[in-house]
């Protein structure tokens, strides 16, 4: 065993690999295309996971991730984040290589980067079902029609179809919330096709996001699939319900560095900095940032939880501790993190120990 | 000037060294020693500008930190985060190579400690002023007394005297509370100087914090002083009152990715995996992940604040926009955003482009 003196992120591939395995059936199982997000894992190692499922087309959330992936061997790549004109050099050097797709909402754009591609590309109207960050509104179709038409004459940017991150799942907390949400924002959607199937008959609507495809099952007129979390899962989906504490894949351990029975708390070496600082809203009106549970060598285990991260700094992290457990951990002791949100502290850790003692790599 | 595609951590060299200029005369000022904290910008380059004002002993915040400064030309520093046998192994490579000091806040570590270590070490007491972290409580004699009595006899563990962080002083939103938190932690600290001066005349009392260290002045019997985050400062800084907006040295150039005029709101490529989800509470109840400010070229114009980031997913940021700006911004443009903690925000992007187009590495 590996002596672990600073927080380390552990990864249990078994658990991983079910998760990969699940989503594939359940998205075949609605006759759809999978294009997991890469997002989460941001590793040629995970990655190759994904094959053994058939995967070959995946997503990116930057222009970055993609050129990583693109080196790893992905020949076809969807980057989820709207293209500018900005991106016309880096769209040309991936385009040269792989079959690249690209998310656009502006019609402006669409007359620059027609002027500045070299290579063509797919191209998906990014569309707004109802969280409101990126995309045109899903019942603008004077702005929609605007695109299209832009569209028509267009010989490198090839339409292909709309996009949607339905990201709004993410503030549901109960199985019916989540449920009227994916339905509000499939109905926004799946309008879009019915309104211009005459016009586009080959169009092609993709779909985000974890808690609505961990959870929901009548996808029908959905034709692409790129849920990414779930690889890995978090607290955040536990809390949603969109999986259960034990199908969580990764946990961050944490060096014990101070006990402080007298106020029921230990504070360890895992701050803001390893975990980010995402958090989440409790019943009690308390604030978590992560579930900290005991550790067995690399093995954490979910029936024991300690208590909640109550707060953070760049370096640490202050648990409140079931009185059961205070006199149970020593400085020097390790204790094991559950992530709030596993592709943020994924993204800060950029490696994994495996629970096999071997380490992954990620994109730096 | 570079193409940004990107988010880009830009750095402002004048700022950055007229800040470290400033708090260098300013621990003169107080007779103090100088250890300014390194974990702010991680970097062996940035080093380099501390040395022009003779700064030849430093802080970092981990055994990582520690290393990678060393393999840099550093040969005297503290790692300010408590240390345990977990750390014997690191602490000894360590000290074969530089002048090390360690900090220690239980009795059973300085045994265990004592009998694994190698090579003598730096001690300090870590003391617990009121930011309730880590620590000693600084008013528990009968600890203290009994963490001295184990060091009495110590040959690895050389007590050099009392260390504390007075964190307490983030929370503080006015000049008036600023004051009235560092001297209530400074009161607290000298204490210990009064009680055991008489058994160790030589003991040092090391003090941190860049709120207090860029507004406060009266620290009549602190030896040394080290502050970080002054090196960059941030708008969390700015809240407080330790700097204003103008001595900020990093700024976050961010692509422009959707411009919603309907909703007096722009999406940018910049989110948590940039910025971090640090936040600040605004007066008006809203909540803030930076300040957006109008960019020329790589310089960004703090005169010019278009609004607050309100809202952060991984890659995405939702600003705010300010009604008069609204109709100036396209995708495609580049928008500067003032970090709400830079320590993180840096961290996370692990380089830096300074305003005259050259790259600053940091740590990987």
């Amino acid at each position: 065993m590996h002596q672990i003196f600073e927080p380390t992120l552990l990864l249990n591939k078994s658990i991983c690999k079910a998760n990969i395995k699940r989503m594939a059936e359940r998205v075949k199982s609605w006759n759809g295309d999978f294009r997991p997000h890469f997002k989460t894992h941001q590793s040629a190692e995970v990655a190759e996971w994904f094959r053994e499922q058939d995967v070959e087309r995946i997503t990116v959330s930057s222009f970055k991730m993609a050129f990583y992936f693109a080196q790893n061997g992905w020949k076809d790549i969807t980057v989820a984040i709207t293209a500018t004109k900005l991106h016309a050099g880096i769209i040309n050097e991936l385009a040269a290589k792989i079959n690249l797709h690209i998310i656009v909402e502006d019609e402006h754009t669409i007359v620059e980067l027609e002027n500045l591609l070299q290579h063509p590309v797919g191209l998906f109207i990014k569309v707004d079902t109802g969280y409101h960050r990126t995309g045109v509104d899903a019942d603008d179709l004077v702005k929609i029609k605007k695109l299209l038409n832009g569209l028509k004459e267009a010989k490198k940017l090839i339409f292909i179809g709309f996009l949607t991150h339905a990201g709004n799942t993410y503030r549901t907390r109960s199985k019916e919330q989540l449920t009227e949400t994916v339905e509000l924002s499939l109905h926004r959607f799946l309008a879009l096709k019915t309104f211009l199937k005459d016009q586009f008959p080959l169009m092609q609507l993709s779909w985000g996001d974890t808690p609505s495809c961990s959870t929901y099952n009548n996808f029908y007129g959905i034709d692409e699939f790129r849920p990414g979390n779930f690889v890995f899962y978090d607290d955040m989906q536990v809390k949603i319900g969109a999986c259960q504490i034990r199908d969580v894949a990764v946990c961050m351990a944490a060096p014990v560095l101070a006990v402080h029975p007298q106020r029921n708390e230990i504070v360890v070496h895992a701050g803001a900095v390893h975990l980010s600082k995402e958090r989440l809203e409790l019943e009690d009106g308390t604030t978590s940032y992560g579930s900290v549970v005991k550790m067995n060598g690399l093995v954490w285990d979910v029936q024991q939880v300690i208590g909640p991260v109550m707060s953070l700094s760049q370096e640490h992290g202050i648990i409140s501790v079931a009185k059961q457990f205070i006199n149970t951990i020593k400085p020097g002791d390790l204790v094991g993190v559950i992530p709030v949100h596993s592709c943020l502290t994924a993204n800060l850790m950029k490696k994994f120990l495996c629970t096999d003692g071997n380490f992954i790599e990620m994109m730096k």
